[in-house]
């Protein structure tokens, strides 16, 4: 990192150990006015997000959606919440072919700003898609993409011990295998 | 917006008019390391990201794929970036449910960081992404996603008239059309 980044984009990680602690509806529903205002093609905003906070009825729906190997650690979030994803444009019906990539960028929005607000998130893939679909009536209209669970970071020590050992930053491929000028090179 | 979102995400919209001055390559590398710093399943990092500055031999090479509609005002933009996800894991070659979304957060991290630098970003759908696959050596490993242009903002004046018109942030959906608590509701 050079020092022309904003602090938001490293300080975000995707640590497991959480607190338990409930959310305030207003800290909730300022993370998803931060994704409300990603880009999207055509202005389609394709992302909707289905939450249950703890404590609540709905919390074991989405809950019992999870792999056993998030439940151990998921347990402890203060809300999770099901992203989905709009596949067609709403003005003509026709199929996007961003709306997942749209819908991600909406994501990145809420976890810089949970960031910003002292929250971690983690967004998962360990969880029954096709399940979600029946258990939260979701439209065939929308695609499943990912389940985060959010919350306040609690300490390293309170996971299992095989999770202990992966509750740190990852890093990330050199920009010189990501970024090409020009054309395309495999790297 | 309440006082607590971050107001990055709300300075970021989509202008069309750009200076057309030249990018630092401190500064277009600062772009891409926000980019860098994305979550994505599995830490995958499907994000490559293809570059042509204005003033260089690869420039025509991007420009000449987009749509005359984008041409007009993308001529101004000080680089264009086309954005390609990695369709597969690289640990197991299987496919990726979210390559598409993850990339999209990696997109949204460079238009933030871009804002905080005094750049603006508009990303695009309006070009030949088949002709983009072939004129750029794009692997059929990856899925082309969007071009985007960047640059420093220009005068509104200068757009052609029908283009000043939407010269203007978008407005957003209201989050009880995006946000349900429990179970999906078509809005």
């Amino acid at each position: 990192m050079s020092n022309s980044e904003n602090s938001l984009f490293v300080e975000r990680w995707s640590p497991r150990s959480m607190t338990g602690e409930d959310i305030d509806d207003n800290d909730l529903m300022s993370l998803f006015e931060a994704a409300r205002w990603a880009p999207s093609s055509y202005n389609n905003q394709p992302w909707r997000f289905i939450y249950a906070k703890r404590n609540t009825e709905n919390w074991n729906k989405l809950f019992d959606l999870l792999h056993e190997g998030n439940r151990v650690w998921a347990k402890n979030a203060s809300v999770l919440v099901v992203v989905i994803s709009r596949k067609n444009f709403e003005y003509n019906q026709k199929p996007s072919i961003s709306h997942q990539f749209d819908t991600g960028a909406a994501w990145a929005n809420l976890s810089l700003q949970a960031v910003d607000m002292g929250f971690v998130t983690h967004a998962m893939q360990g969880f029954d898609y096709e399940r979600a679909k029946i258990d939260l009536d979701i439209s065939e209209s929308y695609e499943v993409m990912a389940m985060i669970a959010i919350g306040k970071r609690g300490p390293r020590e309170n996971l299992p011990p095989k999770l202990q050992e992966v509750e740190f930053p990852n890093d990330r491929k050199p920009l010189s295998e990501i970024v090409m000028e020009g054309y395309f090179r495999e790297t």
